[in-house]
């Protein structure tokens, strides 16, 4: 849903500019050119992914086409989502009404933040290739065919995802829906096409962070009546429930009523109890004397809480580990980018200080010193690792001493990396005072 | 306590190498110099942070002085606690015996993980700024004189920690007691001195994540009998409650018998009943009979999980911004590099191919373009922005074309940022197989 592709045709038919938002590019292809009614909003939608014009921002835009905004309290609906901020939870930023699609009637647009390589619960594991097994060995008699009571039975459920898995959707579901219903809002959306995973199954790279996208258009599009709220909320934990069913025994079909049998069957046989239960109790409707609420499911999850944790903080600690090594490289391109604007200056190429005499030629040397290594018969030295060394030590002003050999061979200079730092911390603060002194 | 400080008569009289580790700086010289005994341990300890000589991988080495391994099972144990790898437990990576250190007798030394800018809990929440109050104020009576019945119980508690704060140290704490239990280990070091918190309250940036130091040490000294493992673990669970209420009173002296009720009452009026029931729960000793569990705080946690997996998301998605941000400066670090590696080089200065007319001439031009610029008036132009544009464009090859203008301005160019790209992929190409080809 969220490859970025665009046929020919359809970027020339789109304005330059929406709202504050410009350089569109229609998201998924497929889709754009085909007339396509959203299952979950009743409404053609298209996807864009565009730039907001000042702050350079990538954002998602969704497009609703041909229907009336509501005016009704839809300010202060918008409002309320626009504050909810949390990390499964793709944020609203802005939604807008707008003439720019050359069309017959306006478009809304709900404006989220952008999420790159991410793809559906729906594609993740319900695309063509993880489909249900054939024939008898299904475990869903879908035609309604006689089959012997084995049918279906097999031992091997190879096909169903890990259950730690299950419960790391589980934990962050039921924490993006926690935080919804605290703040007096309902999902609304809670479908596997609206649930964004990190990363793409394609390459290998699946990770487990969710999102759930398209919040808030069915509370705007719709209206909410205060009193549905609750009804809503509802829904909400019983989506939630028949979503971790189908994902449980891996089938969309497992959630519908007449398979739902079938289905808790897998679930006992393949898991432990505590998913079972969590399914069952979201999943039957519960009467309005007694209404569920989102923080049943802690004592189900459990020490799952912990487990969760500790990967949340090893992956922390890997980025924190890859952004100490990357911090070095560009502490290094700006050294090298000042030690570049000091070099080779030709207004200097005449000047006393940078003559073969001069304090200051030391730091041409050092340049050929770094990037020009030759071996002992003039063969090219290309050593990153001698260049981030130097580079290094000539940063921290070390008082290692290298012997610097001037190109005509006749001179040879034994200097320190200190001084080497001195003349061109000296060299370089010339260059920036140039304009508040008028001369170099 | 991981600050490095060496005076300089210790570094003196530091052995080289000790083990496969050299390059040992004492950490806190304050300890270094009187012999220290350590509460925990009961032995005298100096810590040292030291490299190893295979991996190059920085560690925190504790020397445990005058001891003799027991042979019984230490090996064993030593295995054991290796294995533990847990987001909140500092490994224990090695531990030998030696007689490096020019002593008497044998050290025993403990290898572990180093981590740099952490101090302890006890520096942290404990030390001399955040002291008790002083005179009728102090809520605790240490003196035992008669006091009037107000004394203490004002109502600015300004110097509690925030009880988010210290739900987030018991989430972690009973992170790592559940993981070393489970794998019938004892903590028998939980103690303000052996928790390490990331950050520097000094100076301001006071992080929450804590790590349980010295594991293991108590267990390879004492040795321990399958027996006394229950206990241990009985005492971990007191320990866990009594550092929990000192943070929660603030203070140190809090947790003693006579004190109790006085610091009960603070938790009872400063912060929710969750965290009073869990103090509870743990200080009080249980009896044999139904012996504790560290998983019987999980109730008492509930859904204060959610706000630290919470929290975790979003350092975790601060990292990744960041390193997005960095990852693109080392791209570039390597470009700017291999350029200048192909630039200025002396053995081509004669060169056809570098002549003013040759094919790769407008490399050397380009250079002066991105680190050259001059304004109107000759004054040198230092704009980082744009250097990165131009070395971004030319390292995507962008159809852009640029200007570009010899030294003696006789001449003028026009080219595109892909044609440099491929004038400088055939150049660095070239110098690649300088060796394989002989000849430049």
């Amino acid at each position: 849903m969220l490859t970025a592709s665009a046929s020919l045709d359809v970027v020339a038919a789109m304005p330059e500019r929406v709202g504050d938002y410009y350089d569109l590019v229609p998201l998924d292809s497929s889709q754009a050119n085909v007339p396509h009614k959203s299952r979950t909003f009743r409404y053609q939608t298209i996807s864009y992914k565009a730039t907001h014009i000042r702050t350079n921002t990538v954002c998602y835009l969704k497009r609703i086409m041909g229907c009336k905004l509501p005016t009704v309290r839809s300010y202060d609906i918008v409002e309320a989502w626009k504050k909810i901020n949390h990390a499964n939870i793709v944020q609203l930023r802005e939604v807008f009404l707008t003439n720019d699609f050359d069309d017959d009637q306006p478009s809304i647009v709900f404006v989220y933040d952008y999420l790159p390589c991410c793809e559906t619960l729906q594609k993740r594991h319900f695309s063509a290739n993880n489909s249900l097994l054939k024939g008898w060995s299904n475990p869903y008699n879908i035609s309604g065919e006689d089959r012997p009571f084995s049918a279906g039975k097999g031992t091997s459920q190879s096909g169903l995802l890990a259950e730690p898995l299950i419960w790391e959707y589980v934990v962050q579901m039921s924490s993006l829906i926690r935080t919804l219903h605290a703040a007096s809002l309902a999902c609304r959306c809670l479908h596997l096409s609206r649930i964004l995973v990190d990363g793409d199954s394609k390459t290998g790279r699946a990770k487990s962070r969710i999102w759930l996208s398209g919040v808030g258009i069915s509370d705007i599009l719709e209206g909410t009546i205060q009193g549905t709220i609750h009804q809503h909320m509802q829904n909400d934990l019983q989506d939630f429930g028949r979503l971790i069913l189908m994902l449980a025994c891996n089938s969309i079909v497992g959630a519908q009523k007449e398979h739902l049998q079938t289905s808790l069957e897998i679930v006992q046989r393949s898991y432990t109890p505590d998913l079972k239960n969590l399914i069952l109790h979201f999943l039957v409707p519960s009467n309005t004397m007694k209404p569920r609420s989102i923080n049943e499911c802690m004592p189900m999850i459990g020490a799952r809480f912990y487990a969760h944790i500790d990967s949340l903080h090893v992956r922390g600690d890997i980025l924190e580990n890859e952004l100490a090594k990357e911090l070095d490289s560009g502490r290094l391109f700006r050294l090298i980018c000042k030690l570049n604007t000091v070099l080779e200056r030709p207004e200097y190429s005449m000047n006393q200080a940078w003559s073969e005499t001069g304090d200051r030629y030391i730091l041409k040397l050092f340049r050929d010193f770094i990037f020009h290594a030759i071996g002992f018969e003039g063969e090219p030295i290309l050593d990153m690792a001698h260049i981030v060394q130097c580079l290094n030590k000539f940063d921290a002003g070390s008082h290692d001493k290298i012997c610097l050999t001037s190109r005509d061979e006749q001179n040879v200079i034994i200097v320190s990396y200190s001084e080497l730092h001195q003349a061109f911390e000296r060299a370089f603060t010339e260059l920036m005072n140039y304009g508040a002194t008028g001369a170099s």
